[in-house]
């Protein structure tokens, strides 16, 4: 029977180069894998450009694409897609920052870029959101906590651009920057004054707050200063069930990853435990899918850890994880009509600890399928796929003709 | 010797997905095809996107690409390429239609889509072509026979659009639809007005005729209902021979096929026997066209029987068929100075019976391409093959400089 679902599996950063520690193989080449090489087996291989060859995709961009959202019309920042993460509701022409509790020294240097990798942020954040008044320039905000020391800002009132720069210094023992325009479009400079008001109004609550008085006195560095960057201006996306037909849910650990299936439409399903690390509850976000696939036509499942392993170098751990994956997989070996497609979203070398631009593998399993000759699940076999080598915003139109929800173009 | 002449030999809607009745196979390659196996082993193999990945093609925007005129610019609707199919001299500017002749009922609801699919409409046509007169709209027409119970109709005068639904129900038992106007347009006004008007004199002169007399009095349905659908206004195509040096023909069945053929100024040779279904005259086809080799630099022969068989359902069939295509090939395995080109339009995968995305196999057979090692021409074993995978807009260019007619960009 053809399939009439689609689960979009992407393993984050999942693909490398040849690491010496591995005796020249990619993690993906050396780890043992039996779920994803029976997938390949049984599946149509290639290899994916996601966004084209040679470009660098940040994971905003790359899942644009596998969602078939082209980022060349609809990216704006990575601003907007995380507060949209943090759930902060993003209307059209809304101004989105990512940002970072940071702890900042009597001598007004940045002493530790993520305030000592602070848990818990609630009560800072809330205490933010009722003292800071922006009224005197026109502007309402949203400020929303995010993973660990991560939060989300979002700007709002008429009037404001989204070319700023940060107030992030990007290294520790530097003063924060100012923020700045770089247009001299009035927006822009409204923007940056209320982000310079903002952190300035932040810190003087921060600065006297029981939280840090008790982090002091812990001897733990106090969260008394806000970074802020990736500013951009909520752009507009068309439904994902507009356009296509099939509605669908969103699992992932990376509030950017759920910024973007729900900036798309697509509901955000929680799952306890799932942290975007190598100890995230793999098992709880695999049944997560399985269930979700009753009730929806599509879901989009992002597990992250191997991408943070590459970048902290550790090409050992990375290939742990990925055979971690492997087994939590065995859920999605017999699902029925459903389309099963895994793919990475970037490659992240250990070797250079950042998004590269080569391909990524990828396997389009599930009824209907041309079955190629390729058993093996890595970033070499799968070019001798018989998907060739394909973009990342072909995936989701060639998934679709495959569950025959694709338009005929012509007669 | 290098090539100076291509035959494009397209197996309409050849390509499949794996199906049941042929054990996971696709019809394609559970076939015995030595013809199309051997110039797989001689040639450079590859698969296609006739349009782009994951887009389903229609056979007139997928034969458009196949011959280098993009769809995106130059499609206007399948209308006025049937009217030219069937032999209408189409300027631009005229809009085109497809009809069938059909029964109406004195219900007012269509009986039989398509006059229990009558033969021969030459004399039903020519009277409708006599009687029927628009002039009080300033409009002129001209009808012609297609085949069976198939017509089209082509509307000149000023002032018309081509934005017009269909009188066509879809489905019998249900009375024929009005013709609207899809904007407010008075050019789109007028020409819903015309075939309103079209119709309704039609009707009374397909009511009275003696063909229809006699069709009741053999107990036949009458073919008393026109029915109008694919309303396009005629486009601009550059000519084949001025855009790339070398005049052409083309031998198809389908009157669509004819009519793009004519659209950019190819000859249309007629072959005796050519039906178009699983039952065609193929042997007369590939003569002909190794005939019209000796006086034109390219050959457009389309062989559509392989796509009915899909559209019914019938992979064994289609298997069949494939096979009688192949055995009819051994004319085009010793070509002199000719490039061999054989590939699909689009896949009509029989599981579905409609066309599909899925890529097409494609082989280029002649002096001076790169041989590679794929020796069998089925939808997989072409993927692993020396051109990778292709679009259909590519074709040309690269057939084109294969016997050394393309420009130069750049010194």
């Amino acid at each position: 029977m053809t399939a009439s679902k689609i689960l979009l599996l992407v393993l984050d950063g999942i693909s490398d180069r040849p690491c010496r520690e591995l005796g020249g193989l990619t993690p993906l080449q050396a780890a043992e894998i039996p779920c994803l090489d029976r997938i390949a087996a049984e599946g149509v291989c290639g290899i994916m450009d996601t966004i084209a060859p040679g470009i660098r995709p940040g994971s905003d961009t790359s899942h644009l694409s596998l969602l078939g959202y082209d980022p060349r019309q609809c990216y704006t920042g990575r601003g907007p897609l995380e507060a949209l993460g943090c759930g902060i509701r993003m209307e059209p022409g809304m101004i989105g920052f990512r940002g970072n509790f940071a702890t900042i020294g009597e001598d007004g240097r940045v002493r530790d870029r993520r305030a000592g990798r602070i848990q818990n942020t609630a009560e800072l954040t809330a205490a933010i959101q009722r003292g800071v008044d922006l009224s005197r320039l026109g502007v309402t905000f949203h400020f929303c906590p995010g993973a660990g020391h991560r939060a989300a800002l979002a700007l709002s009132g008429s009037g404001l651009g989204p070319n700023v720069t940060s107030n992030d210094p990007k290294k520790e023992g530097l003063p924060p920057l100012e923020f700045r325009p770089t247009t001299d479009r009035p927006e822009d400079m409204k923007t940056a004054e209320a982000c310079t008001e903002f952190v300035r109004q932040a810190a003087r609550i921060l600065e006297s707050h029981p939280v840090n008085r008790q982090r002091r006195a812990r001897g733990e560095p106090p969260a008394n200063l806000l970074l802020l960057r990736g500013a951009g201006v909520m752009g507009h996306f068309e439904p994902f069930e507009a356009r296509y037909g099939i509605s669908g849910s969103v699992i992932a650990a990376a509030t950017l990853v759920v910024g973007i299936g729900r900036a798309v439409g697509l509901e955000h399903i929680p799952v306890e435990g799932a942290t975007g690390s190598t100890k995230t509850n793999l098992n709880g976000k695999i049944a997560a899918a399985v269930r979700e696939l009753e009730r929806r036509r599509f879901v989009l499942l992002n597990i992250k850890g191997a991408d943070e392993a590459s970048h902290d170098g550790k090409a050992l751990e990375k290939k742990g994880f990925i055979e971690r994956i492997d087994r939590s997989l065995i859920p999605l070996l017999d699902l029925e009509e459903t389309l099963l497609i895994v793919c990475g979203d970037h490659s992240t070398p250990c070797s250079i600890r950042e998004h590269s631009a080569d391909p990524v593998p990828v396997v389009i399993h599930g009824e209907g399928v041309r079955t190629d000759r390729v058993d093996r699940f890595d970033e070499v076999t799968c070019a001798y796929g018989g998907l060739g080598r394909i973009r990342g915003l072909s995936l989701m139109p060639i998934a679709l003709d495959l569950i025959n929800m694709a338009q005929k173009y012509g007669a």
